[in-house]
């Protein structure tokens, strides 16, 4: 679902990736246990994920307070460790951009929903 | 593929959007026709987007020089008619956040890729 608008400004963490292998095992466990990770850490605000199966291309956009929160995130062990997985393993390219966010709105067909 | 880095500051729109129904016609013309046209427009960099069939959630990030290149790409005629179009038939629910990159950092597995 895409995530909720948070009170501006706020930072959003932009992590667009190709993998190598949908195959290669341990994936999916260590992204749902990095999921559940980040929801824990101070700051954090909320997370929009998605992955074409077939192109193996993902995005994923996560929402923070501040700078300071995403820097906890960077320096948390064990998903300083997934990182390192991520780029030995998973990963055959991605590029990551920090950015703060200055205005935002949604929409929803049916407001009942 | 994920987009290359550029000179920061930049700016993106992050666009998460939850489709209707997949079978809805038009949507990937209309997409597509879309993406070429914002590639004609001043101040474009580039663009990240990926969406899972099964779930019909989809984010697409483009890169822009400035917040005028923004402006311009939303007031274009034939994008607010796509735009109108995706709030009546295509998306049950977006979110939409203007940001700007301050720093970014890419990784490939193998730099001869």
């Amino acid at each position: 679902m895409p995530a909720p608008l948070f009170e501006v400004p706020y930072y959003a963490v932009i992590f667009c990736a190709k993998r190598t292998d949908e195959d290669e095992p341990g994936y999916a466990e260590m992204a749902g246990e990095m999921a559940r990770l980040a929801a824990t850490m101070p700051g954090y605000l909320g997370v929009e994920s998605t992955r074409d199966p077939q192109t193996g291309l993902g995005i994923t956009v996560s929402y923070w307070k501040d700078e300071a929160s995403i820097l906890g995130w960077k320096k948390q062990a064990d998903h300083a460790g997934a990182r390192k997985l991520g780029r030995e393993k998973w990963y055959a390219s991605y590029a990551l951009r920090v950015a703060k966010i200055e205005r935002d709105y949604d929409f929803r067909a049916d407001p009942r929903d």
